[in-house]
């Protein structure tokens, strides 16, 4: 592992580090954000994915979670969207290849070679990070934004026991009837539908649930509401009787200005989990 | 005046604007945060202004800013750093030119005919401002970092009356004896040291000081402290007995990540002024 920086933040540490991931077959760069309470020991940690074009770097940046985290004393890891580099297949599409793995194991060519993010992000990475760092193993919950919402509650649905909470920014949360969906799935797992279905938080949802709370934050002037289909999951969680909330926020949009705003509501909401 | 983007944010409105100056003679962009309470009436406003590199961008997307303004009830404004287009001269260094306006009248080809930021910041973008939103032109404030905290200090001093509190992250304290600082001046303003003197925040506080209170926050790792001077402001400001704190924050380097981390004590102390 190769630290890229480490900054001074909220009086704890904002690192980036890259490692040589095996399961990706390339490097990987992910950010890390540590409390000053890791000094003394292993902390709780809130895994962040990021949606389409994002690298490691954008929520580190813009979403301002470091502020709410460090009062809390709580981790957070900033992993990246996909594998990147010069031998890893892309497409010039923003919603395909490089900057959306939609966070699943690739069987198809040309992806199957680098992206398999599903196990990137439920095996070799959170070894690593429990590795390297101050982390509680036992401690640990899950956000993100739009794919990387689809990624955090397919996650979580599919890891149990792994995760006390979850939550979401305006998740993909429906792909296999969405084209932030099926054109990526079509791709990256062929055209069978039955193996989506594994990757879809709405089917996930009616099928298994998750046993802890989960919080769904969506803006109501969302651009992007027509392919995010956030009303199928939350009838899903409401016909479940799935314990949580769907909130649906006034005026806010896919941004993140939108995410900064509800982000202390999240990590307090994971926060009363993560020290129980 | 042309509305680029208006994204929902902490209740309030995060716009970015742009309008033809004539100050600078050329387009000019622009952030602004106006909180909710901006729908009731003019309320308070603090402007930021920007360092090396940066546009009016920056801060508005990683500082923030917008959390606490937000809590507090008072604007932000983000003005970019310099004039900016094809048809204005720039340098292939990154501290001279386009986005490193430094604050100043430029009187030297090929500067002069756009380099005017002092004007477009003393005068021009707050009568914009003031027209055009609910701000209340009374209770003003100034902040900013590197190049855009001596932006803030030698407006501050020099518009006596106009600000009521002004602040800095990590300002170029001592410009006409630092490298940032003696190689611009000479370009925008020639050789004439005496040219110079008004825009250097510790001969400034030496000769003028403020009327009102000064927070400095500066940390002990930045790697531009040879460049910064800060122990020359810090030595101005005990010797004139201005009101105010210097505070030399350990491990801090220059990074937004250090902003972010005081940007709550900033916005609370200039709150404390803009509602007295």
């Amino acid at each position: 592992m190769q630290t890229i920086s480490e900054n001074k933040c909220h009086g704890g540490i904002q690192g980036v580090y890259s490692h040589a991931s095996e399961v990706c077959g390339c490097n990987m760069t992910f950010g890390l954000f540590l409390p000053a309470e890791a000094a003394d020991g292993p902390v709780p940690v809130l895994w962040y994915l990021s949606g389409l074009t994002c690298t490691h770097e954008n929520a580190m940046t813009k979403a301002g979670a470091q502020t709410w985290a460090a009062e809390a004393g709580i981790a957070l890891v900033f992993p990246d969207t996909s594998p990147r580099g010069n031998g890893v297949a892309d497409d010039e599409a923003f919603d395909l290849g490089q900057g959306a793995g939609f966070y699943v194991n690739a069987t198809r060519t040309p992806w199957a070679a680098h992206f398999r993010m599903w196990d990137y992000l439920a095996d070799e990475l959170p070894a690593i990070v429990t590795a390297n760092f101050a982390i509680a193993e036992d401690r640990q919950a899950i956000t993100g934004h739009s794919m990387g919402g689809h990624g955090a509650l397919t996650l979580a649905m599919r890891l149990p026991g792994r995760f006390r909470s979850v939550s979401a920014f305006a998740p993909i949360a429906h792909p296999t009837a969405s084209d932030w969906g099926r054109k990526q799935f079509t791709a990256y797992l062929g055209e069978d539908e039955s193996l989506w279905a594994p990757h879809d938080a709405t089917l996930l949802m009616r099928r298994l649930g998750f046993d802890g709370p989960v919080l769904i934050d969506q803006g109501s002037q969302d651009n992007f509401l027509n392919l995010l289909m956030p009303e199928t999951l939350a009838q899903a969680i409401a016909e479940r009787r799935q314990e949580g909330q769907f909130r649906m926020q006034k005026g806010y949009d896919h941004s993140y200005y939108f995410i900064a705003t509800f982000m202390p509501d999240h990590i307090g909401f994971h926060a009363a989990e993560l020290f129980r």
